[in-house]
């Protein structure tokens, strides 16, 4: 199980996670993405979800044609672990790929 | 662009369509699937995904772990079509078929 991070890792984390805000509600990150069209939004899920099943760590998404909003947290954990810091990474090295 | 149906035709497709609702607060209709695991719940998505595209129709769905939410409207017509209809008939077809 992973560890969730303390105050001061998060805060230095989302530093660096510039696209990603925390949740109002919970302790979870966010992001929203807006793509040309379903095509690529649908194309870009297809990459995360490949990947969130290799790492067995899985997003909540909602989808609407070219929009994509992502919220990661660690259930186990009950907040944010450094997987969610290694997912959103990844998901923002898809993005800026393109 | 599609026609929206009328009180009576939205009411005998909706007599049909038996797994799904009327949305809260706007004029759309709704399912929540549950599958066996992620792996399942974004195979039966990207099968959706397809045959979105291909109708150049797409939903609006939430997905957590095994769980998918789908809201259909159309919002060209501002409520609901046949071509919502024609979309909820191809999603049953493929959760029935598991």
């Amino acid at each position: 199980m992973s560890r969730k991070l303390s105050p001061d890792e998060r805060a230095a984390q989302l530093r660096e996670l510039k696209d990603w805000q925390s949740a109002a509600n919970r302790d979870a990150i966010e992001r929203n993405i807006e793509f040309a069209d379903f095509n690529e939004a649908f194309g870009f899920m297809t990459r995360v979800a490949i990947k969130a099943q290799e790492m067995d760590h899985h997003p909540e998404w909602f989808n609407v044609y070219n929009k994509v909003r992502i919220t990661l947290s660690t259930h186990d954990a009950n907040g944010i672990t450094g997987r969610d810091v290694e997912l959103a990474r990844f998901i923002d090295s898809v993005v800026n790929r393109d």
